[in-house]
C-alpha cells in the first residue's frame, strides 16, 4: 500500500509519462482545478469514485486509488520556511503583508480570522500587456471570535 | 527619531485614539488601501506628502512623518511561523495548498514564479447567505526563469 | 500609553498588591471565567465599560483600561514549546495524544477540525477522594472542509 | 518485528480495508475509546489479550499484536510545532490559552498541575442548532508542587 | 515592584554584597537548602514571613520580598540547550543516560514516570580520596498511567 | 554488520521475546545495573567477553556482539528537547533546577562541574506509604577550573 | 524512475566515471555553463534534446533523461545554514554584506529588488600574481515595489 | 560611547536629515564604495582619519566617530534567513546555485574556496533596454585546501 | 552595579579609550593572557586583587572590580552557531574535523574526553615566509569514563 | 559506488574487523595522521594511490576506493550543536573561549582570521604526572581582512 505522499510523488510522474494535466484531471473527477491538484498531492481525501478515475487517468494502480482516499495529515512543506522559490513568494506575502491582511480583516469585519477550512482557493494566469499576471484567490469563510 | 517600527506602533495607538480607519487614511493619502496600510505598518517607504497627510490625519508628529519616509527593512513577523490565528490561517494556507498553487503557475505559465514585488493586494468583505467571507487576492506579475 | 503585554503584567501585579479574584474580576465584568481572563492576559480586546470596570476594580489607571480595548496579536508562549511545567502538561497532551484527537474528530464527524475561534473553555477543579482532578472543556465548533 | 510507528501505520491501512472502527476496536478490547485509539497509534501499551483481539479484527498478523504490546517512546508529533490543521488547532489553544489555563489551575488548586499521566482524555460531537460542536475533556489529577 | 526574575538577580548582587550563604538563607527560612536556593531564583513562590527573613537577610526592600512571594512562571535556562558548562553536563547526562532512566524506571515500576512536581532534590559534596566527587539526587514520587 | 542503534533495537526487541531483563543481562555482565543498560542502548563500548554474554542471553547473532564493542557516537535523543514525558520530567528538573544545582556547586566545592564522565549513576524504586518513589543518583567527580 | 536529487547524484557519479567535464557537458548542450551545470544538479528542467545530450555524454539511461526534464522543487541546501565551507563562504557574504548590498540596490535603483529569477550567473578563475582569484557574477533584472 | 550598531543606526537617520549618499562618503573617505558602506553599517573598522571625515560629513559627535574605529563583531542579519526580500534574493541563489558555484570552483580551481575575507565586493546597475540590471560582483582569492 | 557582559564590554571600550593590550593587562593581573582575556569578558571569576589591578588600569570603577569577581554563567555566543568570520572558522573546524579528533583521541587515549575544565589555552602568530599563522593550543587532561 | 558517507562508515566497521589503526593507515598512504583520518571519514578527497592503498589495508574493494577519491560536501556533524561528550567539548571551547581568540587574534595580528582551510591539525597525547592530557594545536594561515 501507498502512503498519501508516495501516492503524490507517483501522481507527478506519471503525468510526466502520460502527459495528463491536472485541468484534465479536475474535468474527468468533475471538481475544482485546485481543489483536485491538492486531492492528488495528498491534502484532501477523495472519494471511491474520484480515486478510480484519477487513478485510470493517470495509468496508476489499485494501491494509488486507495491512497486518494484516505484521510490525510496536512502539511505539504519540508521545512517551516519553504526554499522553492515559486512557494517562498507566498511566504514572503504573509512575512511582509499579513499584519495589513490581520488589519483589515479587523477593520472590516470585526475581530475573527479568515477561515482556511470552509475555503476555497484559485489560481488564474490573467493576461496583460505589461506581461501576464498570476491571480491567486483566496475565499474563507469570515469567523468572529465567539465565545 | 523613530523607527518604522516604533513609527507603526504610534500609528496603531493613534487610530484607537482618533478613531480614524485606514480607509480614510488611504482616502486621504490618496493610494489602495492595502498599500496604505502595508505602508503605515512599515512595509513601504511613503513619498514626502503621503507621510504629512498620513501623519496630520492621526496627530502624530514630524518625526512619525519622517519614519514613514524611510526605506523599510521588510518583514513583519517576530517568528519564522507566525502564532496570532489571523495571521496563522494565511501560513497554513501555504503549508497545505503551496504545491497546489506551484503546480498550477507551471502548468498555465511554465517555470515561473508570482512576483511578490510586482504585486498587489486587496483584501474585500464579501457578503454570502451562508456567513460572509473575506476574499483576499493575490495578484502578481509572472516571471519566468530567465538566463 | 500601554501595551496589551505590559497591561497584562499591570493585572497580575495589582493581583497580588488588592488581593482580587479572576472568579470576582469576571462576576464584575459579566463575561465567563476563562475568557475574562484570557482578556485581561491580553488575548481579547474588551468592550469600553468590561476595561473600565475591570481596571477600577484592580485599581488601574486609564491607560490600562484603553489597552485592555485594543485588538491583540494574539500567541501568549515566550517559546514555540512551552517550559513552565503547569502549561507543558498541556503540550504533552497534543504530543501524545494529538493524533488520537485528530482519529475520533474524523470518524465521529468526518474531515474537518474543532474551531479554536468559534470555541469556549472551561477550567474547573473537581472534587475526587483519590484526590482532586483538573478538569479542562475545550469546546469547539465542527468545521466541515468545504469548497 | 514491527516498531510500534510502523504497527499504527499498519492499523490506519487496516481500518481502510476493514472499515472497522475505533468505536469497535475500543470495544472489543474492552477499554475506554480515546485510550484504545492512542493505544494502536502506539502511545499505550496493551495487554496480551488486547492486543490479540486488536491486531484480530484488523486482520494484522502477530509482529503487529507484539508491536501493541511493547513499551512506547511517547510523542506524535513529527514537528515541535503541528501543521496539520485540525491538530494545530489545539497547539493555538494552548498559545492562547494556555497562561489562562495555568492562572485558573493556580486560582483554584493552588501551586502546581494538572497531570498528563493520571490523566483521562474524551472527544465527543455534541449536537447544537447553531452547527455541532467538537467537546475535548482533559481531566488529570492535580498535583501540588510538594517538597 | 521587581519581577521575580530581577528579583533573582537582586539576590545573586546581594549575596556578593553581604557575603550570606544558601545555607544560611535556607536555615533563616527553616526550608530545605535545594528549595530555598530554587525559590530565590525565582522558581517557587514563598510564604509571607519567609519572604520577609530571606529580604532582610539580604538587605534588600519590600518590593523584593513581594516578588519571592509571587506565582512563578518556571523555566530558568535563557535556551533549549544550556550552554554554561556546568549546567550541560545534566543535559549531557539527560542525552547519554535518559533512555537509560526511562527503561530502568518502566523495569522496575511499569509504565510511569517520576513525577517532577512531587519532587525534591538534593546537591550534596561527598569526600573522596580520588577527588570529592557531587552527588546529585533527584527524589520523586512514581506516577504510573492510570486512566 | 548492525549499527550500535539498530543494535539497541535489536536489544529492545530481544528482551520482550526472551523475557530477560536488565538486572539479569547486568548480574550476567557482572556490571552495574544503569552501565549494563547503557552499554546495550549504545551508549558505552563493551569488553568482548561482556558483548559475547548479552548475546548470548538476548538470543542474538554475532553482529550484535560485534556492535556491542563499537565505541559509540554519544546521545541517545532524537531532538534537542524529549518529547517522551518519562524523560522529558529530567529535562524539566534541568529547566526549572539547573541554576539551582549551579550554585550549589559553586557554594559547596568553588567554581567547577560535576563530571559526567568520571560518573556513575543509580536508578532505584523506593517504597513509601504516601506512594513508591523513584529516586535517582547522579554521581559525578568535582573537576574544578583550573588553568 | 529516478528523483531529480537522484539524478543529481547519479550525474556525480557518471562524472567521476566518464571524466567528462560541466564544460563539456555545457557545450554539449549548447547552454551556459551555470545553467547547464545547476540543471543537472536539479535545479533547472532540461528540454527533452538537452537531457539527451547529456545523459548520453555521461552513460547514464533512460530515466535519468526523464528526470532531468521534471520541474523542479528549487533548493539544494540540506540545512538552513550550509556547513560546506566552499557554500558557507556564499553565506558568509549574505551576512557580512547583506545589508550593503540592499543600501547600494536602493541608493542606485530605488525600492526594489535584483530578481533570482530573471538572472543569470557566471563562475570564472581569474589570474592574478597575488594568487588566482574566483569571481562570481550575480546578474539579475532589477524590479522595482509596483502596485 | 555608541555600539557600532548603534552608530550604524545614526548613519541611516543622518543620511536621511543630511541627504549625504553612500557614493559621496565613499568620495570623501577614498575609499571604494561597497566597503564604505559597509565600515558605517558597522562590519569593517575604519582609520581614524576616515571615521572622523565620515562623522563630519553626517553631522554625527566624536561617539560616532570613535565608534567607527572599533573592531567588528561581524555579522548584520536578525536571523540566519533573512526576510526582507532585497536581501533574502542573495540567500535565495545561495540555497539554488550553491552546489553549482562549488561545483565550477573545484572544476576551474580544484579542492578550495573563494575567500570571503580576501575579498571585494561590487555592485553597479547595468542598463538594459529589456530593463536595467543589477549585477553584484564577488571576487574572492582562490585558497586551495593546504596542510 | 554591572553584570559581568556589561563589564565586558566596558572593558572592550576602556581599551579603546586608554589604549591598554590583552598583554599589559596579562602581565598586571599576573596571570596567562587567555585566562586574564576571558576573565575579563565574563568567562572566569577573578579574585579581588586581580579585580582591583585590572579596574585600575582600565580606569574603570569598583562595580567593574566587583562584576569581575562574579561566578560567571559561562557561554559568549548570542546564537548556537558563531556568524562573527574570525570565530566561525573555529566552529568550521568542528564541523569539519570534530570527528577526526574523537577518533584520534579514542585511538591514543581510550574511551574518554579531553577536559574543557582543566583546560588551558594559547593563541599565538607564528612568523612563517608563506604568511604568517596563527596557531591555537587547546590543552585539556584526558578524563576516561570511569564508573 | 558509495556516498563517501557509506565509506567513512564501512572504514569505521574495517578497523574493527581488521584492527588496522589510524596511525598505520596514516603510515601507509604517507600523509599526516589527521589529514588521513579526516580523508577517510569523508572529508578530504584522496588522490588514486592513496585511496587504493587505504582501502587495501582495510580489506575494502574498488567502490570504497572510488569514494575515497570523489570531492566532499564537508560537514560531519548531524545537527549543528554536536552531542557526543568528546566533540561538543570543543564547541564548549568556541562558546567559552571563541571571543577571547577574537581578541587575541586581533590583537595579535590585526582585522582579520586564522584560515581553516590553509590549516593543519594536531592531536596529541601528552604525558603528565597529574594526568595525561590531550593536546590538539589548530594551525592555519592568517587572513587579514584586504579589499
Amino acid at each position: 500500500m501507498l502512503t498519501k505522499q508516495e501516492a503524490a510523488d507517483a501522481v507527478r510522474q506519471a503525468k510526466v509519462k502520460t502527459g495528463v494535466t491536472w485541468a484534465q484531471l479536475a474535468e474527468a473527477v468533475g471538481k475544482p482545478l485546485a481543489w483536485t491538484t491538492a486531492a492528488l498531492l495528498g491534502q484532501h481525501p477523495m472519494g471511491k469514485d474520484e480515486a478510480a478515475t484519477a487513478a485510470a487517468l493517470l495509468e496508476l494502480g489499485d494501491d494509488a486509488a486507495l491512497a486518494f482516499q484516505l484521510q490525510p495529515t496536512r502539511g505539504a512543506l519540508d521545512a517551516a520556511v519553504p526554499v522553492d522559490p515559486t512557494i517562498y513568494r507566498l511566504y514572503e506575502v504573509v512575512q511582509v503583508y499579513g499584519p495589513t491582511i490581520k488589519e483589515l480583516i479587523h477593520e472590516q469585519c470585526g475581530d475573527g480570522i479568515m477561515s482556511a477550512i470552509n475555503f476555497r482557493l484559485d489560481v488564474r494566469r490573467v493576461p496583460d500587456p505589461a506581461g501576464d499576471r498570476v491571480v491567486i484567490t483566496l475565499d474563507g469563510k469570515y469567523l468572529p471570535y465567539q465565545w
